[in-house]
């Protein structure tokens, strides 16, 4: 960087939020997948009216910014920039609830506020209002992660959905506030998303046409009443009925929020590491009689399903009803578990352990899971996912504070979208599993429902990062996995910034458009150059 | 128009289709606001390569496309072009229905389908599922609906939320595929709507950025059950009551589609013409005392709610419990119909008639106007609100068929957007009544929930359009209202063409950005100029 450029910034910002030095700046380059970044520095605004002038300073002196929330985009990049040689803007000192409306039930939010700091301070306010996590854990950025349409299984999950209005510095410098913002006295910004001429915000997520500082997020009612059903079934084949099941269920708007399906190998990874000592130090991946004995084990089915019912008692026990008659005789196992059921196995665990061992389930081991899990649907953010990229680790699980890309896991996150009926399923599962299984890495699959009618499949593609071998048929699974399910027409959702250039590639009207657009916003190509753009 | 335009519109299109004589145009021209337009041809392609030469033609000789799917935005302008001199692009010979998956519950379709093709076709086919119908009548263009955000009061009110995949032909003749649609293979471009990479598809709506000539949307699965619940107030201060508790209601997810609270002089409009005989020819407003009797007579309430139940039987008992406890003792009136009571009471009219009598209803015209609401609520488009904009007007209103803007009815539709709490429903009404009253005109007030934290508003200003210095009063009323609405915080949804240059003018970075992306798109401002943009 010129050092004229770093004279400006120092002068604008106060002497530790503009971050040059090598050691420090290593943070921002650790990774679940290998990459070999070079960052400029890191700067860390605390206002809108920084970052304005830090888009006129990178202008001015040719600059690449590449913005980050939290940066905790972990298995997908993490808070590494696209390409060489960019300034992290890290925008993680911007953290204020700038608003909380109880009556309307919605927040304002800065790119800085984590997961746990929203559910903290509702739940210090009382404010009979909750939010949706993403298993993505309490540290990591809700704007963030709203930016990159991501998502959680509560009613709210779909969190560009229920985004409302948002504040965007341009590469110009100027802020644009989308949807009623920019009418001086609107009532209405946070009640209404779509404004009124062209809807705009959609153009700022998944992209890089801006520099988004603030978003408004509905909030959703603390339900009068919860509970959770878990169901499984003893055969893979029994995914069928229940994919049926599953869109029945949402296409009726029995459910209100998701459900998700997961396969035994996924459950695996979050309950337990790589079991080595079983394996008798084998090289990976997972012997199936193995799997299956550790699976009977701990009682996880084939596939095993998860729903919440959100509502009044009495919906909730009408909700019941059809599901046991839709799920009937589909599943060897169909249990709710309510607040004062879990409560009551939490208290009586001296009691329920032995009982469980004579049924063969360690009840300890399964609270552990059940009860995050469980929070996790009623709006708390928890770390019951983040064991996940541990799986091939030698050492083990940090207890808490789990920081995946600190640690050096190995991790790709592929989530392509799935069309929700059984045919197109299978299919999906016998064009992938043969790849995973080919390059040695076990094939975790969870089915999410992210509309009525498709799943997105989060798999994680799990590898010891230490191991260079491995880490290049990681890298090699991977792409051959991205693109059979492109060529199959399983469109991930949302990429790691490892396929960015491929993604874009070749003659393209969609990507032609995107490129106009950003030629428009951002001519000089300052802000985040190849993220889900040409530029 | 220059000759050789014409000639090659001619070469293009058979003859037909390319309208220039004078008197065949005048039904492009017709509408419900004082216009003066000018329109210089109108075409009417039947394919989207047709389009696509169309915009090249265009591009050559300078001209100007306005494209409509029916032309049927009563209210807001119809067909009128917002600049003049215009080329009409008529879509609606292009009315195929492309697609409709029973299984995922969507379907394809172009911009001709008309609410009446698209609901025949899901009953011929029997399919088990139904559309959501905006109030605005069979005939009118769903995907033309759809590009304006309009609504409806089903589960799929949000027609823009429940549309997936858009076909764009672009000002330079190429065609954009939004969402997952530009990938060759994709199995999802119907099921899930963001795509990756930035979702584009809402700057495609309320603009003028290309001609979409084809849509994905989400059909409803028919519910096993069905009820519609009426309730209403005495008194006008009985609104509290009811904002309040439509807000609890939605919040909390109890009723799955839209709620309606209609002023007694709304409902008057769709179910009488202005009471020249009572009022003895004297001049309109209507008054108070008249507008009472009349109201009691019909037993209206002061404020009058509408709300559907969707879902399976155990379901909806389950809601009617929960409204029936939210509203005790806020309305004096608290009905739920179903399929069978409607029935019987449509069988046994002549038994119920005479105790309609005696209680002071008249049996068979309520079942004139709660048929077709029922049915609307269920799937089924109708006209029943197509008589309001014939209040003023001295002839009969037709049968069947309607169209008030062929009929010359006098009607501005307003639409803004309310927080959905008693403060600001009270503060809107107390700002745009007064206004209305000055002018003479009645304020007829819906409030529908659009969101669960707001109301669209939808107010016709009625007015005889053949009354001259009516006229001009409703004008002016037209713009004081809006005026009104925007200082006030309470900004519309959606313009008429009467508004759009209003809307645009002054410094803003919104619409500098959206003139940025019009001018990448269409830099020579071939589509639509003027619409929703400054150019």
């Amino acid at each position: 960087m010129k050092q004229e450029a770093l004279i400006a910034f120092n002068q604008l910002l106060d002497p530790c939020s503009v971050i040059s030095d090598k050691n420090e700046l290593l943070k921002y380059t650790q990774a679940c997948i290998p990459v070999d970044t070079t960052i400029q520095a890191a700067i860390k605004p605390k206002t809108t009216k920084e970052v304005q002038s830090i888009v006129l300073i990178a202008a001015k002196y040719g600059l690449s910014l590449y913005p980050i929330s939290t940066g905790q985009n972990w298995g997908y990049g993490s808070a590494n920039p696209v390409r060489k040689d960019n300034i992290i803007v890290d925008l993680s000192m911007m953290n204020k609830i700038i608003e909380v409306n109880k009556t309307l039930a919605y927040a304002v939010i800065q790119p800085g506020v984590t997961q746990e700091q929203l559910y903290q301070y509702l739940e210090k306010e009382n404010c009979g209002l909750m939010m949706d996590p993403t298993g993505s854990g309490p540290s990591c950025s809700v704007l963030g992660n709203t930016l990159e349409r991501g998502y959680g299984i509560t009613p709210y999950g779909d969190h560009f959905d229920v985004m409302s209005g948002m504040e965007i510095v341009l590469a110009n410098g100027e802020i644009l506030n989308t949807g009623f913002g920019h009418f001086k006295n609107s009532k209405v910004t946070r009640l209404f998303k779509y404004g009124t001429g062209p809807y705009l915000d959609g153009i700022f997520t998944q992209s890089n046409f801006g520099i988004v500082t603030s978003i408004g997020i509905w909030l959703m009612p603390k339900p009068e009443y919860f509970e959770t059903c878990y169901f499984s079934t003893k055969e893979e084949d029994g995914l069928k009925d229940l994919v049926e099941s599953t869109r029945w269920l949402l296409l009726n708007r029995i459910v209100k929020g998701s459900i998700n399906l997961m396969h035994r190998d996924r459950i695996l990874t979050l309950m337990i590491q790589y079991p080595w000592d079983e394996m008798k130090g084998k090289k990976p991946p997972l012997k199936e009689d193995i799997a299956k004995r550790i699976a009977e084990k701990k009682d996880i089915g084939a596939w095993n399903g998860v729903v919440s019912l959100y509502g009044t008692k009495e919906e909730v026990k009408a909700a019941k009803k059809v599901i046991r008659r839709v799920l009937k005789n589909k599943c060897y196992r169909l249990n709710f578990v309510s607040d004062n059921l879990l409560k009551l196995v939490e208290r009586f665990e001296w009691a329920v352990t032995p009982i469980g061992k004579v049924m063969g389930m360690d009840v300890k081991e399964l609270i552990k899971v059940l009860r995050p899990s469980f929070d996790l649907m009623k709006g708390k953010p928890s770390e019951i996912s983040l064991p996940t990229p541990y799986w091939r680790m030698k050492k083990p699980i940090p207890k808490k504070n789990i920081n995946p890309a600190k640690d050096n896991c190995g991790l790709f996150w592929i989530a392509p979208v799935v069309p929700m009926e059984i045919e197109s399923t299978k299919d999906f599962i016998a064009t992938v599993k043969p790849i995973f299984t080919q390059h040695g890495f076990e094939t975790c699959i969870t089915f999410t429902a992210v509309t009525h009618r498709a799943f997105d499949c989060t798999l994680p593609l799990l590898y010891d990062k230490d191991d260079a071998t491995e880490t290049e048929s990681a890298l090699k699974c991977y792409h051959q996995v991205v693109s059979a399910c492109i060529e199959k027409g399983y469109i991930p959702y949302r990429f790691g910034i490892q396929s960015m250039e491929d993604l874009v590639k070749g003659k393209d009207v969609f990507w032609d458009v995107a490129a106009g657009i950003k030629n428009t916003l951002d001519p000089k190509g300052i802000i985040s150059p190849g993220r889900y753009s040409r530029y």
